[in-house]
């Protein structure tokens, strides 16, 4: 039978919180069994750029990817976020392995091409550009990684890629040799019916029901991308997806189905 | 008969040189057999360092690492050289996994205590602090360990560890289970008999020259640190210690002996 992955996301509004991200590590370090941590990157990135005197440029919700905010998110997200992430779980007792998709070329991408927009340094990925092999046994090793939104192109090009995406790409790829259940943490309890109401979470989502909550636009934009995503994976058949709150979700790990909102085919 | 592994620590005046970075990482990626990339930093972070408006504190040549000096050497020595050097060297056939000492607990670290000087978030290392287990598993499995000059507490906290002595560190641990060449590259052709004269390589050197070339002034004071750590390991038992250019060291990758200065116990 195959051993159980949980594959946690976790974004900017953890990161931003010192409390809630030190909870947060608790919660991940002390969940049992294998573990792959996707984390995103947070104000942190634009208040280090505004010393830098770069500005943010973004076309439909995504960062502009020039050669300047590369450099940032490489130093940002690659260093400061995922090797600070790595000592802390490190000091609770997970063995952490901080990565960019370049580390054992663990996740190669593509360069978006340039179409209508040109969004720069952004690398687009897919299941079969996981080294599911050489994760597989890292894994075995007893080694958790934590993945940066950071991949390659294989030529030495490091590309900036959404950490949703990453989360459902090695879910996808890794769901071959784990039943993996992939946990997208964000700041409320799940999927909303009602986007003013925060007590309004569905216990699940089909893909038909998310089409009618579009076409009612109850959907918020910010969270198209990651349900998307989540989507994506549990078409391809990933076992377990869920959307909900860091501390929900991690706590109830024992059981998938009691917190937030999950995500079917 | 234990394995060749061998250790290659590289420094900002490679780092800084675009063309002779590349030449570098051609002639690391071709070396055959288990190998391990030391960086140090380079100019990078001290520009970079600039542009957010922090000033760099030396004292007797040592960099003091405030807090805000470890985020800058965290966001450029772990994140932007450690990722860029890992992507250039996957481009180039190479397993690379980029690396601080948390990732994998693969090298932790004691605070420097406050004495006369308060050198401020500065790591001290020892060969029995390396994770012996788990690089001799990475090396196995062929992947390539690039670290950057960061170790860590195992309580949560970075710190700022001279990339020389992680080099001399990490040879003393793995002779244990390699044969270990370590290899010092910097700018001259080896530790030179006369500071003025670059032809004035020693082909070898002994603790007791070395005392002598000391009392001297003949050694440059630049150059003590790397001497030091390179004794160290030649002491420990470390089967071949090289100061000299990466071109000619690495270029006689066969020929241990044919260029550099030989470090002897």
């Amino acid at each position: 039978m195959k051993k159980t992955l949980s594959i946690v996301k976790i974004g900017g509004n953890v990161l931003d919180e010192p409390a809630a991200l030190q909870a947060f590590l608790r919660d991940f370090a002390a969940l049992g069994g294998a573990k792959i941590l996707v984390h995103g990157g947070g104000k942190i990135a634009s208040s280090i750029g505004q010393r830098l005197g770069l500005e943010a440029r973004y076309v439909q919700g995504r960062r502009i990817t020039d050669d300047a905010t590369l450099e940032l998110v490489t130093m940002v997200y690659g260093g400061l976020v995922n090797r600070q992430l790595t000592a802390q779980l490190q000091a609770l007792g997970c063995m952490a392995l901080g990565l960019s998709g370049a580390d054992g070329n663990a996740l190669s991408a593509g360069k978006r091409p340039a179409g209508a927009v040109d969004y720069g340094w952004a690398g687009d990925t897919g299941p079969e550009r996981v080294n599911t092999t050489l994760l597989q046994q890292w894994l075995d090793q007893g080694l958790t990684p934590v993945f940066a939104p950071l991949t390659h192109d294989g030529q030495g090009q490091l590309l900036n890629t959404n950490a949703d995406t990453i989360a459902s790409v090695l879910a996808q790829a890794l769901s071959a040799v784990f039943r993996v259940r992939l946990l997208f943490c964000f700041e409320k309890k799940g999927v909303l019916s009602d986007p003013t109401d925060d007590a309004s979470a569905l216990p699940s989502l089909r893909r038909e029901q998310y089409r009618q909550l579009q076409d009612k636009t109850a959907v918020s934009a910010g969270i198209l991308p990651k349900l998307d995503n989540a989507f994506a994976a549990a078409a391809a058949g990933v076992e377990t997806v869920l959307i909900g709150s860091a501390a929900d979700l991690l706590a109830n790990a024992a059981d998938a189905t009691a917190c937030g909102t999950r995500i079917l085919a």
